[in-house]
């Protein structure tokens, strides 16, 4: 049996167009909206061979049950990759610039959503998140990745702190973000496979997912916020990671990291 | 006439009950919680003098107005920071370390309390943005803020363009983030004063805004996504900022930027 979910806002659903248009079922537009965006959508749905329909805004906003839609709803098979594949599928597949993201408990789904988008757009290989204790993959967390659902692999595990071990058994280093770590991230190789461990807004990572973490490593905040939000935190790690290795892939720039404290 | 605004969640009010305790006119905790967070909350209002009153989750959850509250609101005098400094007077102060945030028409509530969170965690000494074409700052968006309000200036002006030439006349380079900018921003010398300008969900930039910046650069994206969330991309630019003038400062390790394209 299929589930159907609401995917809502450009973002979202140009993405679904691009990447897997045979699970669209319906695509709803905004009869009265007639900007370049739009019509933009209009072609790209025709080009996928998507019919779309034209309803009245009220009935849109029922629709997309509460997210904000910006005049667009595609109707479509629940996105498939939670259950297509297995941490040992992503684990068969680590190379020396794997970068892996391990979501500790996000029960806010806008925040779960964002830290998705995130991922993806550092090129991310795959995210992993316990399968009991995170938000679903609700039409919120869908508006929120902003399509990034439909090309990053999330992979929903039982047990956390046992597949981390099985993801460090494969040589990926798993650097936990924690705030009252004495590390910097700025001051840390973040070169080679590694995975970040980020844990749930206002609590953290759990004592039992600290405890697996290869180190620990601080955003130096200067302010009087205690934290950052965590999609915010997983994207000043995640584009660090990325800096770094584009730092290291450079011959002319090999001294730009690690120096730090 | 003062106007009463919410203030939900341990983190917004821990900061409020720090910064102007004076300004809390009721505090409601639910009377079910009895964590440890909510007894520290407890003691640090009655250190403060502000009697926090139970009442049931029920009621709580009206005074929240839809925000998620944590069990704890307190009904307070609105902000004051919005009206209580002018752009000029921020100017005024401009060091060869000021960091300065302009938000051009960040429209949902979430996003701009994000922002202003990252701002005040990177220390940002202000954040500019258009009177009328921002999200207002609704219980929903101090929430997000996270107390971040409390110890940051928010100067709302009248015109952002108009704003943007003083800035400049004081010898603040504005560089705007813009996904389709050539320069990445790790190709970009970030220290001496700098404003970021950053744009609205979806549409970034508007072009006045766009063409008044003395530079634009790109977060380089590694994914299919096209754009990272408003919040999570002034995190990435805020804080690499900090990481170079960080490096910047240390001696040992002056030649840590600017080599990346």
């Amino acid at each position: 049996m299929s589930r159907r979910i609401a995917v809502t806002g450009f973002h979202a659903v140009t993405a679904r167009l691009r990447n897997s248009p045979g699970t669209i079922e319906l695509l709803y537009y905004d009869t009265a909206r007639r900007d370049a965006r739009m019509r933009q959508l209009l072609e790209r749905a025709r080009q996928a061979t998507v019919r779309p329909i034209a309803i009245e805004a009220a009935r849109l906003q029922a629709l997309a049950g509460g997210t904000r839609h910006q005049g667009v709803v595609a109707l479509c098979e629940a996105a498939p990759p939670l259950a297509q594949q297995s941490l040992a599928q992503v684990l068969d597949r680590i190379g020396t610039d794997s970068l892996l993201l391990l979501l500790d408990g996000i029960t806010d789904p806008r925040n779960l959503g964002a830290c998705l988008r995130t991922a993806e757009a550092a090129g991310v290989q795959a995210v992993v998140l316990p399968r009991d204790r995170s938000a679903p993959l609700s039409s919120a967390a869908l508006k929120a990745a902003s399509g990034a659902i439909e090309s990053l692999l999330v992979v929903a595990v039982v047990n956390l702190a046992r597949s981390m071990d099985e993801i460090k058994e494969v040589g990926v280093r798993i650097v936990g973000a924690d705030h009252a770590a004495p590390r910097s991230i700025y001051g840390m190789d973040l070169c080679g496979p590694l995975a970040w461990a980020l844990g749930a807004e206002g609590h953290g990572l759990r004592r039992l997912t600290r405890e697996r973490c290869d180190e620990l490593a601080a955003i130096p905040l200067a302010g009087q916020v205690e934290s950052l939000n965590v999609s915010v935190a997983a994207g000043v790690c995640l584009f660090e990671t990325c800096r770094q290795r584009n730092v290291a892939g450079s011959p002319a720039a090999r001294s730009d990291r690690v120096q730090v404290r």
